[in-house]
């Protein structure tokens, strides 16, 4: 089909074509109307009319970015990366990706689950609402979908299919190579200049210069290191959540990228809401539950990495019977410190470029009052700059957690 | 075209058809002969009947191992990427690659200049022939080919392109995976196994887990780093060369991988050179000249590299105005101490799976005498594990040196 954008009357009548939606509304009429919240793309809400609580959602991309017009060209072929990436995740963690019911690359089209009854976990850390199985949840997500797209399960020839699929993703990786590594710290139009001004913290981190160099390292290594299928935008606006499910939606930035990149940025989103309370509301049970729950996240997931590991013998990087149990044991240990560390690092990136780089987060630049937001602005930068300063010296979940605290 | 093996006859009828061939010839006609020692793929040497100097080569790929049969098969496609790594490199260093007449990735054929007064570098300097001009030339290859092909030079977008025009050469990336990194180092049918039975050395080697867990790690760093456009076969085999000019040629293994392991290989081919030397002839003066040798082609790929990169100022890494220019010369020099230091460990591995592994050189397994190939071997080892087990911690390429005088 010839690619043309849909508005909230035509994707109706494209949607009467596809029979996986018929099934789902049956005998019911339903009807689309837009959703005010995407900031890339077009997301249609699709209703039964008789009974509202039935609905699914579609959600087109156009070939620009949706929330600044026609004057952003972005090519309308990101779907078609968060169409495959979907579809792969599915594959490998059902539980966690929501149910699609039509792709379409030419298109770039998605008609997937409604998630009428769960919330964006943003939102909900910043009105310090608890959730037990999140860290449980989303430990899996991350163990399984990087273990299982990664040279550590995947043959080679299976390896370099994937890396194919996704290697096209240019455009925004390019995003994430200028965005969250370099705009962010120096001086540049895109950035919040409004704050940039005589501020002497932006002045501190543009001239931190040892900063600025692990920074490039970690780049690179975005840049260049071919782990495992990433989201590559896993903050914690892409996940959507209740006490008993959790989803990861929209990986549109998905590619084969470093294994820590996902998990660092959950724990870069996660320490940020743990500044927005300390100065904000100064809560400390609730403080208590994002420190336990940001331990549980590293902890679990390292674990059932591990674990899934251990279950697998042989695949491009490890021949049976090449090494003995005991050292490839220790060989896994270190792998696994390796990836923290890089989590460390990337999660340092991406706090800091939340402080005055394009795309602020609720729980920072949300802060109305001005002398609390600059308080937590530092508390964000010297927590970001001490990830980044020391992350290849990481031993343990717990050395983080005290960098956090302190 | 469809692709069809050529012979002897076939090829010329081919080559009629060939502007640039027609050309070459002018009004003299042509004969096919085959070159016995193409290991992968036919080779044929096309000569003016008038005037045998005058001649090109005739490379076509089938689809199998030639040196082993149909038995071993081993898709043809590898030209495409010979092609397209010759037709790239030329670009960049034409002055080291051969001239290129006709290429067809559908006929999986090459058809080049003749290199008829060049000789194999590996016999050579099994000859303890000198090369006034080889460290100059083969490190000007390796910088350009490297930096230019990396994301130090490339934008992004450029260097996704590059690595999808390689990433489909899983196969011959897969033979370097299991012979390169593997099978040398355990129980394999496919490892020289009349020398591994009984041999203490076999034994030393295959039951050394912090070696191997080594190995492991720079298995890994091959399978997935994405530096820039490499040769991925680099050995003194692949060098043809007189006193003026130096070529390298069957760059079919190329795709995008670390910058350390074509200086690694060669590193890998000048100190098994060497031990050759040290064991076999003695000659101290030319030891002394194939160190000499090996210092300087690290020392003046450092410093090319070095100066190409100065003359960039923006680049998929690096944004101009980002870093001030004290702090960037600090990171270079991180960077190639980097490259350094994988070249060592990757040259460790080449080293040591020349001694059991499937494809010996004649510098070493060539030793007739089996008391001094024993000998050689053992030392080869002593070397090659001493690279691995010390790759991340050389700072300069005097360490390098010293380790191979000991």
């Amino acid at each position: 089909m010839k690619y043309k954008v849909l508005d909230k009357n035509s994707v109706v009548n494209y949607l009467f074509e596809i029979q996986e939606v018929m099934e789902f509304f049956g005998d019911d009429d339903f009807e689309a109307s837009e959703i005010g919240d995407g900031n890339l793309n077009f997301v249609y809400i699709v209703k039964s009319t008789t009974n509202p609580k039935k609905a699914l959602i579609a959600k087109q991309a156009v070939p620009y970015l949706r929330c600044v017009g026609e004057e952003f060209p972005l090519s309308r072929e990101r779907m078609t990366y968060e169409i495959r990436a979907l579809t792969k995740f599915k594959k490998i963690v059902p539980e966690f990706v929501p149910k699609l019911y039509h792709t379409s690359e030419d298109m770039s089209l998605v008609v997937m689950q409604y998630l009428g009854e769960h919330q964006i976990l943003r939102y909900d850390l910043i009105d310090k609402k608890t959730f037990p199985n999140f860290s449980e949840h989303i430990s899996t997500y991350l163990a399984n979908t990087l273990f299982y797209t990664s040279s550590l399960y995947l043959q080679s020839d299976d390896k370099r299919e994937l890396i194919k699929k996704f290697n096209d993703n240019t455009e925004l990786c390019k995003l994430t190579e200028d965005f969250v590594f370099t705009f962010a710290f120096m001086e540049n139009e895109t950035n919040d200049n409004e704050n940039v001004k005589d501020n002497p913290l932006a002045a501190k981190i543009f001239n931190d210069m040892e900063f600025k160099k692990r920074v490039l390292d970690l780049k690179y290594k975005f840049m260049t290191q071919t782990d495992a299928l990433i989201h590559g935008d896993l903050h914690t606006g892409s996940i959507m959540l209740n006490n008993d499910e959790t989803y990861v939606i929209d990986p549109e930035f998905a590619f084969v990228g470093p294994f820590g990149f996902d998990i660092g940025a959950l724990l870069a989103n996660l320490v940020n809401n743990y500044v927005h309370h300390h100065i904000v509301t100064g809560d400390q049970e609730y403080k208590e539950w994002l420190l336990k729950t940001t331990y549980e996240v590293l902890e679990m997931f390292d674990e059932k990495f591990f674990e899934l590991w251990d279950s697998q013998k042989d695949s491009a990087l490890i021949t049976d019977g090449y090494i003995d149990d005991s050292t490839l044991e220790q060989y896994k240990s270190q792998f696994l410190k390796s990836i923290l560390q890089d989590s460390v690092g990337f999660a340092g990136c991406k706090m800091a470029r939340r402080v005055f780089g394009v795309a602020g987060v609720e729980d920072i630049r949300g802060i109305k009052n001005k002398e609390l937001r600059a308080k937590a602005e530092e508390l964000v930068i010297n927590i970001a700059k001490e990830f980044v300063m020391k992350y290849d010296s990481i031993n343990s979940v717990e050395d983080i957690i005290e960098i956090i605290k302190r």
